[in-house]
């Protein structure tokens, strides 16, 4: 391993561009439609653990998470902005768990309430999920206002949990059914310095897949909670994708902390088979909603792709995470890639609806097949909403917004690495760096820089392949190491052309078809801006294209000419194959924006002539 | 309406060349084939109506139709050729039928035995269908045999039925739950001249989809069964496929023996819904497994398509019905393309094993994908069976390749009509026909004729874009029709050059691929003799294929070049594209010998360069 420490964005103040845009959306407007939706479904009135039979809104077994996550972003936008609005909801929220925490620690407020027979019985149950991410939320709310009364009662319920699974071993299982908990408890050590934290997490870690008594009542596959193979024996990414995102996050973390390197092998090997064969190119991942899973290499439908936004969301961050052990670009730009494509797409423009699946294509004729059969095909759905039954996605993107700033910068004894590109001002011990810059919009990058480094590295992304930078530099793994002095500038310039990709061709959806994809960003066409039936469109390989700013839009759209073909005179449904074709002005808009303007189709793989 | 008489196969002598074979094949192997898989898994047996529980092989409500259509393909071939051995095991099947049918005239194996309290109560259940098998069987074996004992039982059966339905009204439905009794009494009045038979299947076709009686409790979708519309008002193809294709078969004969041209513009707009918008290239209907149905326009999906076996027999045989009431080549050409594609693909080339399902894309490793996953795909079987417990394809295909002579000629008082081409001999009344080819392999027709009719009209293949005849004639709907002699011979040579198919921009399954065929038959690669990953093989529009004829087959191969993707050195999953492939000779087989080799993968639909 490689280690260096992440940079937290409590440091890094974003002060323009694209993600400023973007975190001024989270705060005046996600948060409070989020918190809006879940108020009313009953989210939060659930913490006061006094529902009863009648009552509406019963509560969910995931509904902590949902309120926990939630106060987690709050937190981050709470870091660098004050708004007094939130941190009353939240210190209310605080109260009332607190009101109705148990003396032992626990708090729970589904098996509180509607079974508390089953405490601790089901695994299936997002149980230890929710005391997760309570942790984590916290963890930030300690660390953004110093309140540290959530922090302390978290404790109290770590504690609990640790005596029951791991010194008495007297849950009905081992270790938790939906990972979360192992991630949040290591968060929970490297703030109160209390190592019974990381061990718990190092219990959940080594006893995973390695007893006998976690089974799934409910599923019967061993892969969907990622329960077949001890994790240091685990190769491939497997099962639900978000629970495994979320125990490979924690698996980083472990194998950090502990050195353990057979375990960061295990790491190593399942991030190379999700990128190299499991992985939309939009860093969507997991390709069926039947157990929103990994299914087996090279099977990415595009029309019915999952692809939930959490999980490229933990793929963001399990990335993130490696790159912490392992200084390779190849981290960084999977992160960069999963952010700004499957993760963003997850998000409506006006910053109050919501993908939880995130399709790579869309044909809205095809629903009509449920007319005339018995049992419909499933699809996602081509709009996105306001709030789910099961709306764990909406908080995430709350929180990883407001946190984003932790991806921009690590750094070793010598050296600091500029990991992500956002224009932004840094402020770190001796160190001031600022990036000036339109990233992603183009690849211009200028950094000022004043501190003790003797090194900074700055990432060249793999889809780069050219640029300049004003100094010299050594070339390693992607990163251009730059000796600078006390206080330096550094001139990067990275070209941005568009770009057609191929997939491998042992992706048989993508068979002669091409993405078009510039910098990080993953474009599409949609019917609204280019008629329907979108497959039958075709790009040259050679096609030229024009970057155009837009002003609904924060980043480009592209411009090209494509082709369609021409039906033949009787409209036949079978005719010798010709080469007529007209051509077309093709409008390509960023991955992320589409469905912005109504369900109509949608296609992300072109066809090439 | 242009009507014209169908020229009976037991006129016609196929004495050579593909068909000959496969009718030897049929008599040899098939027949015997499927008799022995229905003998030992009780289809026989259960024709004693002695079942009780505790015994094996419980009585199915579709086997007395199995029995029926094989008892059906035996009368075809004994109208040919001797058999005493089958001709024994129908007489002893009859004996046994007649020793169990009611006073009444009631014959079913299931309800008799099993549901006695619901006889004509339950329309999902293929009572009637199985009637009608009955009826059809009982025709053919006193047409072939002369033997009247089981046409006498049968229109006992008939009258039981109609006093039930028509005259009394006490059955718990009004028309069939799955249509067949309809086209089976209209034979069953050709044969008896007994109109109330024609009356009671109009009654049928009269009463279906206009009254509220009918309702499908196990499906709940009208259009399964197609009973959303009075059948004059059904313009599309509905609903379960096979039960569709039967019902417009009788729709046409009624159409046809009532002069009822409203009725005949139903049919003509569902065929056109079929052939210009629902239809495999393979002469295959029926695009999904949910319900065994018809979806919408162009849902054409390749690895799940159903394509019944039975689907295209009846799509062949409401074809050569619509041809006898209109005299254009279309109908005659989609009767071949089912005939030679989606429906002897239901046959192994050794005849013991059957496909029920007929997809055009197989690709064997995405059934993995079950192995981590909750829900699995469906797709269908790889390998053909020699039985399967709904096992109507089998004792159809024997019916059919043993009547195929049917499909030959049409007449009307002053034209003959060649609607097919195959090596043979027929002689009626004074006319002596003789067809000298080896058609489908190339497409070379010698006929010989003597006889009376003033004008002979040759069919003109949709295919065919250029043709010789050694006369003068006059091109009209797809017929050349020459003027003849009482003594006379014409050559006539169909240019049969290897075609690349394109299929409608609309069909965003084929988008950008070809299809390979060469006359009436569609081609296919096959990983056996190809590789695998077969969506990434393209071929060029002008690619040069050499037609070679191989022992196994009974028809050529083609050879043509063509390409493959190299894959990138670090064999990633998303890479620039280029321009980079390798050729690779390439062998395509007819379609309708796939999977002869083992499971392996399949495409028809190849990519264009």
């Amino acid at each position: 391993m490689q280690k260096t420490k992440q940079l937290s964005y409590k440091l890094v103040n974003i002060d323009g561009g694209f993600w400023y845009k973007l975190q001024k959306l989270n705060s005046n407007v996600i948060v409070n439609s989020v918190y809006k939706r879940f108020k009313e479904t009953g989210r939060f009135d659930a913490l006061k653990c006094s529902w009863k039979e009648g009552d509406k809104n019963k509560p969910n077994i995931f509904w902590d998470s949902d309120v926990a996550k939630w106060i987690e972003g709050v937190a981050y936008i709470l870091q660098k902005e004050q708004n007094d609005e939130l941190m009353d909801i939240v210190d209310k929220a605080i109260d009332t768990i607190e009101e109705n925490q148990d003396v032992n620690g626990y708090f729970n407020s589904y098996f509180s309430v509607i079974e508390p027979e089953n405490i601790f019985m089901r695994r299936d149950d997002h149980e230890l999920y929710c005391a997760g991410h309570l942790i984590e939320a916290a963890v930030a709310y300690f660390e953004a206002t110093g309140k540290d009364k959530f922090l302390q009662m978290m404790c109290r319920y770590a504690d609990h949990i640790d005596k029951v699974f791991r010194i008495d071993g007297s849950a009905d299982f081992i270790t938790p059914g939906h990972e979360e908990l192992e991630l949040a408890l290591i968060r929970l050590y490297k703030v109160t310095n209390e190592k019974r934290y990381l061990e718990l997490s190092k219990f959940f870690i080594d006893k995973r897949g390695a007893n006998d008594k976690d089974v799934f009542t409910s599923f019967g596959n061993a892969k969907y909670a990622q329960d077949h193979l001890p994790v240091r024996e685990q190769t491939t990414a497997e099962g639900h994708s978000v629970r495994a995102v979320y125990l490979y996050n924690a698996m980083v973390d472990i194998a950090k902390s502990y050195d353990d390197n057979e375990l960061f092998d295990a790491c190593k090997a399942i991030f190379s088979n999700i990128i190299e064969k499991r992985m939309y190119i939009t860093g969507g991942i997991g390709s069926t909603a039947d157990g929103e899973a990994f299914t087996i290499d090279y099977d990415l439908p595009n029309q019915t792709a999952y692809a939930e936004t959490c999980a490229a969301l933990g793929l963001a961050l399990f990335s993130q995470k490696m790159l912490l052990c392992e200084q390779s670009a190849v981290y960084a730009d999977i992160a960069e890639l999963a952010v700004y494509n499957g993760f963003l797409s997850g998000l409506s423009l006006d910053g109050k609806a919501f993908f939880y699946e995130n399709p790579l294509e869309i044909n809205p004729s095809l629903r009509e097949r449920n007319s005339s059969t018995i049992k419909p095909a499933r699809y996602p759905i081509m709009e996105r909403k306001e709030v789910f039954d099961c709306s764990c996605c909406p908080p995430n993107i709350v929180r990883f917004i407001a946190s984003i700033g932790n991806m921009l910068y690590s750094y070793s004894d010598d050296a600091l690495f500029v990991n992500q590109y956002m224009e932004s001002h840094t402020h770190f011990q001796k160190t001031e760096i600022t990036q000036t810059t339109n990233y992603p919009v183009d690849g211009e990058i200028v950094i000022k820089y004043k501190g003790d480094f003797k090194t900074i590295a700055v990432r060249i992304p793999s889809w780069c392949t050219s640029f300049t930078i004003n100094k010299e530099y050594n070339l390693k793994d992607g990163y251009a190491y730059i000796h600078v002095c006390a206080e330096d500038s550094i001139h990067l310039e990275l070209d941005m052309p568009v770009q057609l990709i191929e997939s491998n061709p042992k992706v048989q959806e993508n068979s002669g078809r091409v993405a078009v994809k510039r910098g990080p960003i993953v474009y599409c066409l949609e019917g609204v801006d280019n008629g329907d039936n979108l497959r039958d469109v075709s790009i040259n390989l050679d096609a030229d294209f024009s970057v155009c700013e837009e002003s609904s839009f924060t980043l480009p759209v592209l411009y090209t000419m494509g082709y369609r073909r021409l039906p033949d005179k009787q409209d036949s449904l079978y005719a010798p194959a010709t080469k007529n074709r007209r051509s077309q002005k093709l409008k390509f808009i960023p991955y992320a924006f589409f469905a912005n303007m109504g369900a109509t189709e949608m296609i992300v793989w072109i066809l090439k002539n």
